[in-house]
């Protein structure tokens, strides 16, 4: 992913250096600011062709990436490539032939399968850069990093932390990517919890400790991150129901209160009420969610503005 | 809709006062010149980010807003929302909040219930602007202001107008907001005209005059409102068949000779032709269809520009 | 097609003067280096409002027709008809006027049947341009254009070409876009092969000499495409199978070498790999296919930039 020192590519969060991980939330520091102001717009892409390239469709995240290049003053194009070419039969290497000779410089590439952008990264020629906006459901190296940028704003340091993961840990690329960015960054603590079927005790290896009950996980922590319980995972019977989870392991303010006071709420978003996390704590003084979102796109302008100057 | 005196939202034509209808349409005449230039664009909006929100499909009319927000400067991103995470359960406002977490600057919102947009723009904090695009088939506040602001283009005072709107007055947004905005500048006849069942008696608590002779309803006005005929009303036998309404209320030739002979003949678009309105007249020289689509890009560029600067 | 010699719209290459396909690729020249920049945009056609009207879909020409209006830094409207208001029984030429009303400079058109772009460009007013995108499956003249450039940029001189065009050359409007462009650039021999049922002997009548063989069809050339082979073709039982047009006509390294050794490939894309053509000669020394793309961006620039002078 690294060539001699820069970032080519960010395609995951496992082996991104910490100097790495710490430039971008600089960086994202100072892009934070362009969003207050009336014109949110830098010269920093001006020109530049950002090629969407989403083979699963996800609004939302398309809309995050597309913000953050328009407001670098980047050429956006959108591609929905299940309506184009790959319908033709054309092999996906033929088709980042065709946009690489388009003269893009930058591929923002949503795929379900997690090997696509690192595929298409290895394929094309220097100065074009690749960034992977998720793989499977709902996750990608960004969203590691916004949940960093947010941690930092709110905490300072890393180095003293208590964090702890609740929900569908296994399948969860969004807790895989904060366990690694996490621990590049020093956090002495991360636990994570949920149903045994979603927590394996296997995690441990991770790094992280492995919790079955809610209460105890909570206990004094710094940061809560709740995950989005997929309805794929609950018609695969691996959490009874949304109600089951709710009473287990959902988020409400009783539970919250076990952890530290100052302590933040995170979730990667959409959020399910009721499910995952309760109304009040979603809207509550220490949930940081839509933090994450404005984050998210700062986020978004330093990762392409790095990924350009290398 | 007003906060102490600016206007922060378009949301409806009921109450808005007719100083600020004339500061729009004001506006709009000194954008129009922008759509004669080569280069179609002025600062004004530069680097705002303005998001299309079209929970149903209108092509049209999001084109108008896109054309219009573009030549403002502004970022422009469309939301399919049929297609996005509402289908990930998400809730309305939570969806709108993360849209504000992204530093929105302008929802243009188009939704089959009309109660969406308010709903929205009583959530959204101060600096954020909400325009109705429309709810329901066809219909929308910045059409009421197009259509005042044709009448005026051509027929410079209001206080002497005579006005027949032609058609499903009853289920129509368009000949609602219409009525509005007429009354409120003055307008002192504004007749109504078409089948019982899409006209009744009682809309002359509205304080317009009821028809239901299309002759007598033409006879010596000024200015000619042909509404589109539904499909949906005639699948619902609210009218007989096409052919049917054509005979009794389409808007032919000889049918305008009966108004003043400088009269001039509008419609909401897109045109039935033959059935609400004879070609001949559609591209007669009475016509002024096409001029409402120019005024609307001036008068939708007028309307952004207001609610920012409040 | 022209206005007293200069160039209002482009529907076709037939009848278009050698003076103005040279006028087109020598501007595409100058233009080509835009795309080496990092900020890949000049202000020609700053403001304008280029709309790209799909009525069918084509991800692959909608996006390098937005790449190249973006570049020369217009504002881009996509429209998708198949879902706009064409199904509220809109007539062509009615949606059309609108489109005109919003003040269209440049309308690129894609419809399958090849007189809708000169229905539309017959219909428009002065100062509103026309391309044709394509009609039919995937051709259109920017691509023969586009070809005749890319055998400028390789071979120089057009005066002592032999060129082949490989594969169904009676359904493919880039054989017909091809054969017309270097017929009026002085290319003296234009030959074309493939299976009797797609080839017949009445080509000859266009200038072409017709082969039945494609190893002396290739004998001595300094130029070769080789056509997409479509589906629905074969589904038509016009070639017996995949297999057996590679085996008889495909493109391979042993057929290529009966070329002169300087001959390039070309094709005009999505490639059906072991098809039409072998992996080995696609992705070989003498291929410019991935050029082709580069240059129809550079030529699609010229063509929008030289209308808008006109």
């Amino acid at each position: 992913m690294n060539a001699n020192g820069t970032l080519r590519h960010l395609l995951s969060l496992e082996n991104l250096p910490r100097e790495v991980i710490t430039e971008i939330l600089d960086r994202a520091e100072s892009f934070l600011s362009v969003g207050t102001r009336k014109a949110k717009k830098v010269p920093v892409l001006r020109g530049r062709s950002v090629f969407n390239l989403f083979f699963e469709n996800s609004t939302r995240t398309r809309t995050t990436f597309e913000i953050a290049a328009k407001r670098l003053s980047a050429d956006v194009v959108n591609l929905d490539i299940a309506t184009s070419s790959q319908s033709k039969g054309e092999s996906l290497l033929d088709m980042i032939d065709n946009l690489v000779a388009m003269q893009a410089d930058m591929l923002v590439v949503r795929h379900s399968h997690s090997g696509a952008a690192h595929m298409i990264a290895e394929h094309v020629p220097k100065g074009v850069h690749v960034i992977n906006a998720g793989a499977g459901s709902h996750s990608h190296p960004t969203q590691g990093l916004l949940d960093a940028f947010t941690i930092r704003h709110f905490k300072k340091d890393f180095s003293k932390l208590k964090v702890v993961i609740i929900g569908d840990i296994l399948h969860s690329r969004v807790a895989r990517s904060q366990i690694h960015v996490l621990k590049a960054l020093g956090v002495p603590e991360v636990r994570v919890v949920g149903p045994q079927t979603l927590v394996p005790e296997s995690m441990s290896t991770m790094g992280v400790k492995v919790y079955n009950d809610v209460e105890l996980a909570l206990d004094g922590v710094d940061v809560v991150t709740a995950l989005r319980l997929q309805n794929e995972r609950m018609e695969a019977s691996l959490v009874p129901s949304a109600q089951d989870f709710y009473q287990n392991y959902g988020l409400t303010k009783e539970r919250l209160a076990l952890a530290d006071p100052e302590a933040i709420v995170m979730h990667p978003g959409p959020i399910n009420r009721g499910v995952e996390i309760a109304s009040e704590v979603a809207d509550g003084g220490q949930s940081v969610i839509l933090h994450q979102v404005t984050f998210g796109i700062a986020v978004r302008m330093a990762v392409m503005s790095l990924l350009v100057d290398s």
